[in-house]
């Protein structure tokens, strides 16, 4: 199987996986209690946090564990936001759990305002501009698209935000972004950043929230007071130690020349079998939305999937619902939709794998054009 | 090493983990897909699912997978009240997290009324039934208590709160409850029920929340959907197949008689040695409280440990915090307080082990009594 949907299969996996089952056997005490074998847990998870931190330039003090980016976003949304009577700006290209945390509080009667996308996949940077004003609580904007792989300029933003509206909270969704970009957090210059092991990685269960230092937030889950208070839970010890395997094993392997330039020779192909690549430009390398005309995805998928090859179509979390909310925002029919195959590529995908998986996918496309399926 | 913290070293703990190990292995692509690996973890999912639903007296579809039992009793308290202009019950029993998630709402203005417990540790019933009226929107009572293991009569409770306010929604935390006391949910007849797999002896990341089939709910965590739309995010496949394989083992394995007897032998040994069981009418069968005069807790749980013995010192929510907001209203004083140890036992807690144990933790009380140390 070559795996191409958004997680790994790869060493960083190993890693991540090693570390989860070295900890479940040998670190599961509790670490929340006072006794010795509690506090080396606990010290293991704070050297987990570090060195998290330090790879992505933040204080250890500012990120906290979560269950996954779904639940970080949901905690911005209900609990990061201090004008409790200004507006929300969000782009119309956030994953579902910042989107549907922004309609819930439209449901309650606050100001949601959405900015456009462009024929790119980007966030139209000049709306934003326009939406944002001084009562705005909060502005959230993903920092990678999960759809297309497009990168927002988080740092620019953010910038020209702190002139417009300084009392303006800033949030991005980081998790198609984070390690991947490799920015520093410090010089995004933003208040909050969500996170989500298991797209570098690590096992499905594990995410963070970064919270900039000197600024309060109100816990989302409370209780018996875990992470400094901001997130009741025991916590998932395994999984803290698998996270920071990810990153560590991610940080080595990671070669952004490489993605972008396997990543252009992937595009260039499926483009000269006359399909359509979405999101071309400031592209992060690792995501390759790709409309092949004439072949439903889903038969796409299911076919490479007989063959060997495994990929998305459009994102996982939107992926059972009719249609798709963001590639309708860039523009496209809903025909085109229909037609739109997600690869991620992973830290170390190898070349030949990836090359020999697109024509598997143009294959099946072939055959379903020709009427021998579908 | 033996360790009689709440948590296993044992059978369970060992299903558990190589359950978890081979999903994380085997069944680590995305279970909201449509392809076959990913309906296969889907599957996978909904077996586990099925499992513990019919080992627990419920239908698979009033189960909810959480990252555990704090977030489910957020849950609760923030969504699963209907008549928000309504007061709230809970016990001065309750976890922290459901504490906490009343004193917030409690914050925002709502009546939370707060019934006493008796000398024992359990909740007086009598003033619970003064407490609740027809404008009592929750009423929510700790199943097991997680400081004594007395167990509250949920389902006479329950019975009793229908006739007087058939509105009133009924929740128990189940932390400790949940399959120890053999209890079906069906039977104990209430809507909300909270859980925790690593109270079982899975990992510590996983929990869920029944909900009564037919009560609506809205998500407190939401974005793609997953969960049937009521929890977001994806799901934490590894430790669902963990929390199964617990529940199979545990139930393999528990023998209430025998834990019964064992608790008896143990308290009788404290007892005999001049200490006092809190807690001791109605209990669990898993859980020792015992106040051990004139021996701070603190220093035996240290002895003790470097002895080979893991004992907590009041549950470790609470571990950290000064006094034992449960404990005081038992009605023990603070020098009570600081003399308390928890001992859990579990399902194959050996009896040897376990009485070996006790000697120990009198020998370090004994000898901080005698001034050698503390």
């Amino acid at each position: 199987m070559i795996y191409l949907d958004n997680a790994a299969t790869t060493r960083v996996f190993d890693s991540a996986v090693i570390a989860a089952e070295k900890a479940m056997r040998d670190e599961f005490y509790n670490p929340n209690t006072t006794y010795k074998s509690g506090v080396k847990v606990r010290d293991s998870i704070e050297n987990s946090r570090k060195y998290i931190a330090e790879k992505i330039g933040a204080y250890s003090d500012e990120l906290v564990f979560t269950s996954c980016a779904t639940e970080s976003n949901n905690w911005v949304f209900n609990c990061g936001i201090k004008n409790k009577k200004g507006n929300i700006v969000i782009s119309a290209g956030e994953h579902s759990s910042v989107y549907e945390s922004a309609m819930q509080l439209k449901s309650r009667g606050c100001d949601i305002r959405i900015a456009p996308l462009d024929k790119n996949g980007g966030i139209d940077e000049t709306r934003i501009y326009d939406l944002v004003d001084e009562n705005t609580a909060l502005l959230s904007v993903i920092h990678v698209s999960n759809e297309t792989g497009v990168i927002n300029p988080i740092k620019r933003i953010a910038e020209n935000i702190r002139k417009l509206s300084p009392k303006t909270l800033i949030h991005s969704d980081g998790v198609q972004g984070f390690i991947k970009t490799g920015d520093s957090l410090h010089n995004l210059g933003i208040d909050y950043y969500s996170a989500s092991a298991h797209k570098i990685g690590a096992p499905k269960g594990i995410g963070l929230l970064y919270i900039k230092r000197g600024l309060g937030i109100a816990p989302y889950i409370c209780g018996g007071g875990q992470e400094r208070g901001l997130r009741s839970g025991t916590q998932n010890t395994p999984y803290i130690a698998a996270f920071a395997a990810a990153v560590e094993q991610f940080d080595k392997l990671a070669d952004g020349n490489r993605m972008h330039n396997l990543r252009n020779e992937i595009c260039d192909y499926f483009v000269s079998n006359g399909c359509k690549i979405i999101g071309d430009t400031n592209n992060s390398g690792y995501i390759i939305c790709v409309c092949i005309p004439n072949a439903k995805a889903e038969i796409v998928q299911n076919l490479a999937h007989d063959s060997g090859v495994i990929v998305g179509k459009g994102a996982a979390c939107s992926g059972s619902k009719r249609g798709n909310r963001v590639l309708s925002a860039i523009g496209l029919s809903d025909k085109e939709i229909e037609c739109c195959v997600r690869i991620s590529l992973f830290a170390d995908t190898a070349r030949d794998d990836a090359m020999n998986a697109v024509k598997i996918i143009l294959d099946s496309a072939n055959k379903i054009r020709s009427n021998h399926v579908g």
